[in-house]
């Protein structure tokens, strides 16, 4: 066995000589990207390799010039002796405080207007028995319950068991844990202290996790913690971590997120000063393949046609029997799914934008790599789901990242076609985000850099823009300026890559409109949502035909709508009970089962659109 | 230690010098009467030690005569000695086969009426999904359930875990099991093959446990099992065990009565040639205590003022969480019982008997040891439990026994005072049970044995009627005619034991009636159920003043009307819904809250009744 050591960590493991890098790097518990999840196609797990001797197959990731300075792609690396080995940033997964910051400065509500939560704590103040009022200890309860609202109660065995003590010690003064059913409520637990009434709801991101912890006696956000979800490691888009799940690796998926919710509510519990004990509820919308995976469901089924889930909304369970550790009878509830692709995030955006509600006809537009598209009002309701892809998010974009430091998210072109950005953190630049790439294209664009159909200009004077081993490119940052020590570059296969998501997002509504009979104009109300919503330029992402040209007073961001639904439904039996409606109400259009789509997507690969 | 042997059965146990002989009896698995639960007060746990020595305290229960031979009390004695023991038949508790053969006969009946049973094994040929059928696997099944007309139907998470490869292996033709939750079903099993559906019907009885097989796929009964409640080993009534549990017992009785549930559900399969995974729902009825002690629930409080049980309608749990070895996944159910005294026992009865569906005014009497009492119609139900005393089921009778092999159930006194018997079985008598015991006491006076207080007449001339040892006390069977070796005699305390019960019972029944403005004449059918009921004889029961001077088509046997509710439910959530409307619907009387019931009681001391 060799002994790699990753810099600048220090982290030490040993391997065999048949295992990767790659396997070394989740042994030593590091993350980096690893979107083909170790096929050695997507390129983005390259690792430095400093000092010893090691195998590795040939790739046209890695440069000439690069990999004789020893970068390797980690997936496809084995050692031959000990190792020394750099992970370079732009490999490296790293933190996301700025999906956290946003989530949390946008989100410290207070809902008293709906506060219901999905269990409760509630302190019951009993008459002790006499000889003239001598029901049964479980019916003094249900009684005083029932006079607070809560009818036909049911109530677990070793509640029932423990009841005649916990009433007597203390005298008849207890506090009643219930829990919603979905059709009512159940007694989890009785106790005599007063007892703490905590919530978390999850947004189960593909790429992303958010966990916010709500306190529920006050219907108040209290923080909010965000990570990379660490299933990145076995493939960084849906449709790898199915495959792996078919291929065994189900139970490594689910133990996966488990484990990154459970972290999350360890910090969360930790800085605030509460244990896991008094967290009562959880309440998860994700898309289906990620509540498959949450829940321990196989999702090898959502990918082969017919593409058929398992479920699109399961019953609620206690958060134990899938290894969540909070209190260990609380409920855990997910957000019911439409289809295959249009899940519970886009059930609990929905609901969160309140669109299922109000006469005005809205579209809800949630660009994460599915690009799932609702259109509809308080009478009906349709929905899509249109393979962005994974560009916005960063996804087969030479340098692309997501919303996290070092990230560029505003880039502007001078008049002499030098460049402006910005980055997250206003640090120096590792690579560049959606919003920076949606900029990129509107100023291209408009300064002539490239044409309608998003090809590079090769008559325009700067030395930016060059040949590079993928035809053209366009350098944003110069490598002394950048953090990676490499020119930042927006290659001409960034630049389709991002024209065909645009393509696609903008096809689905379109086609989605088209086919009941709409279009654009009757839209009165765009809610816009996804990692990069809070970032976005409206105007440029019009400029670009990303979404359509209307007045930009009809759009809204609602920014991790998702999150923002799941926190409605733990805060309220009502509005979850709304969310299950709306799943039931939403019409799926699969957009696959003629042309229309495919012959509108290859009309929008121009920008914006073709005339 | 000691080595015990116990004779005839030959088994053989070791026990320390501190551990009594009921300890050891125990050990051995034997099971003798001790109604005390080993406090030396009841005299029924007589032994014959026939070698060896031992020691022994003095008790009233063993004659001078006896204890020379060797009887002793199991509970006072202890070994100091290897023993050879032997169990004289009248403290052995043996089969119940007389309990089985009535409920056998009576109630092998088919219910296509109310046949819609607690759970269901549903046969579902869904339709394989396609593009344009995509629906996830769960809302396709679902679909076909709710065609079927089950509707918000929950599924557990494990069936979700299986779905998508049980559906596939099985072309999408599989079965469904369902199991109902008091509010609607749940999905706990799918699978690919047909699969039988047979449920167990229990009455959970302090003395006796009656089990009833169930195909419920035709709602027909198959088969019935009775066995003594082995609990009886810590105390025959209920008092006894509450102290038992109370004293760190209650495992030990929960243990005990689901053994001798899980055994008669295993002979019951093996008699049908199926297995206990066949055996979906289980249905229960017993008094407060015993529901208590079936689910692990300490019943201690229900014996202290003011007298309150844990609980009266339990919700439904899975068979497995007591330790119930049926399917892994059936639900069980307790009946609602009204007040710590009026049991499920009691609910099922009314259920069974119908009177709370009629106009006409019914009352039913229950003639346990508690003796229950219920009474109204469709508008209003009221009850009452009036302590009748172990008398009729053979407790605080020296030679009281059960309606089992070798009882006399009937007697008849001839004009020259001679006595004719009649016993269960038809074999050598070894004891009395509840009916032989009325017909006793109406035979005794009509032909003078006793008057009207119930005390024997010295006058008469018979050598039946002699002094013994606790009074006057008449010999219903010479020792050379029994089958236990001794005069079987009825004694002077044994009658007014008896008077006491029917005494209770009656007043009971007046009471109740008088404290609502009724009459007995008001009474227009009267349902009597019990151990004995399918033995007694009404005209009797009239002469000494246990049921009131009626015409007699008003009075209807029910038998083990327990039984026969619980058997209601498992064959219909209707029935089920009805049972607990009923238990919400009735009214419990508290008797003892001032002197009538007394006064009653008191002038309910004569035969029929005092002028």
């Amino acid at each position: 066995m060799y002994k790699i050591t990753f810099l600048p960590d220090g982290r030490q493991v040993l391997i065999e000589e048949d295992e990767t890098l790659l396997e070394a790097v989740h042994k030593a518990g590091l993350y980096i990207h690893s979107i083909c999840g170790g096929e050695g196609t997507c390129g983005r797990c390259k690792l430095l390799v400093k000092k010893g001797e090691y195998k590795t197959k040939p790739t046209t990731h890695i440069s000439q010039e690069e990999a004789e300075k020893g970068y390797v792609l980690a997936c496809q690396t084995h050692p031959k002796s000990d190792l020394d080995v750099e992970i370079p940033l732009e490999s490296r997964i790293e933190g996301v405080y700025a999906v956290e910051d946003i989530a949390q400065k946008s989100e410290l509500k207070v809902y008293p207007e709906v506060c219901s939560p999905l269990s409760k704590q509630i302190s019951l103040n009993l008459p002790p028995p006499t000889l003239q009022d001598n029901i049964s200890d479980m019916d003094r309860m249900l009684r005083e319950l029932r006079r607070a609202g809560y009818r036909d109660v049911k109530v677990e065995l070793n509640v029932t068991r423990k009841l005649a003590d916990v009433l007597r010690e203390n005298e008849f003064q207890v506090t009643a844990m219930l829990g919603w059913e979905g059709d009512g409520f159940r007694v989890l637990k009785v106790e005599g202290d007063k007892r703490p009434n905590f919530g978390v709801a999850v947004d189960v991101g593909t790429t992303t996790l958010v966990a916010q912890l709500v306190d529920m006696s006050e219907c108040r956000v209290l923080r909010t913690k965000a990570t990379y979800n660490k299933q990145a490691r076995y493939g960084e888009d849906v449709i790898t971590r199915m495959i792996h799940a078919e291929k065994g690796g189900l139970d490594e998926l689910h133990q996966t997120v488990v484990k990154d919710i459970n972290d999350m509510i360890s910090v969360l519990c930790d800085e605030n000063g509460i244990s896991p004990e008094d967290i009562t509820a959880v309440v998860c919308a994700g898309n289906t393949t990620m509540t498959h995976l949450l829940l321990g469901v196989n999702p090898k089924h959502i990918r082969k046609e017919p593409y058929i889930p398992t479920f699109s909304f399961p019953s609620p369970i206690k958060a134990k029997e899938i290894g969540i550790t909070v209190h260990e009878e609380a409920m855990l509830y997910c957000l019911p799914s439409v289809a295959s692709f249009v899940g519970g995030d886009i059930t609990a955006g929905v609901l969160a934008s309140g669109m299922a509600k109000q006469e005005e006809f809205s579209m809800l537009i949630d660009m994460g790599t599915d690009g799932e598209i609702v259109f509809g009002n308080s009478e009906f309701l349709v929905c899509c789901s249109c393979s962005a892809g994974p560009a916005f998010e960063g996804g087969g974009i030479e340098f692309g990242m997501r919303a996290s430091r070092g990230a560029i998210q505003r880039v502007e072109v001078l008049p002499d076609l030098e460049v402006k950005v910005t980055t997250v953190g206003g640090v120096k630049a590792r690579g560049i985000c959606g919003s920076g790439m949606i900029d990129c294209l509107a100023e291209f664009l408009r300064s002539g850099i490239i044409n309608k159909a998003g090809k590079f200009n090769e008559g325009i004077k700067t030395d930016r823009l060059r040949k590079g081993e993928e035809g053209l490119e366009f350098v944003l940052v110069w490598a002394d300026e950048s953090a990676v020590d490499r020119d930042i570059v927006l290659t001409q296969p960034d630049i389709d890559n991002l024209i065909r998501s645009k393509a696609a997002v903008y096809a689905g509504a379109k086609v989605l409109l088209d086919k009941i009979g709409f279009d654009f104009e009757s839209v009165e109300r765009f809610y816009v949502a996804g990692g990069f919503g809070s970032y976005l330029d409206i105007g440029k992402a019009i400029t670009i035909g990303l979404l359509p040209d209307l007045p930009k007073d009809r759009f809204e961001y609602i920014g991790n709508s998702s999150l923002a639904g799941a926190r409605l439904c733990l805060l309220s039996e009502e509005a979850f009970r709304e969310a299950i409606e709306i799943a039931n109400r939403m019409t799926y259009i699969e957009l696959s089962v003629d042309n229309t789509f495919y012959e509108q997507f290859v009309s929008e690969l121009f920008l914006p659109h073709t005339d």
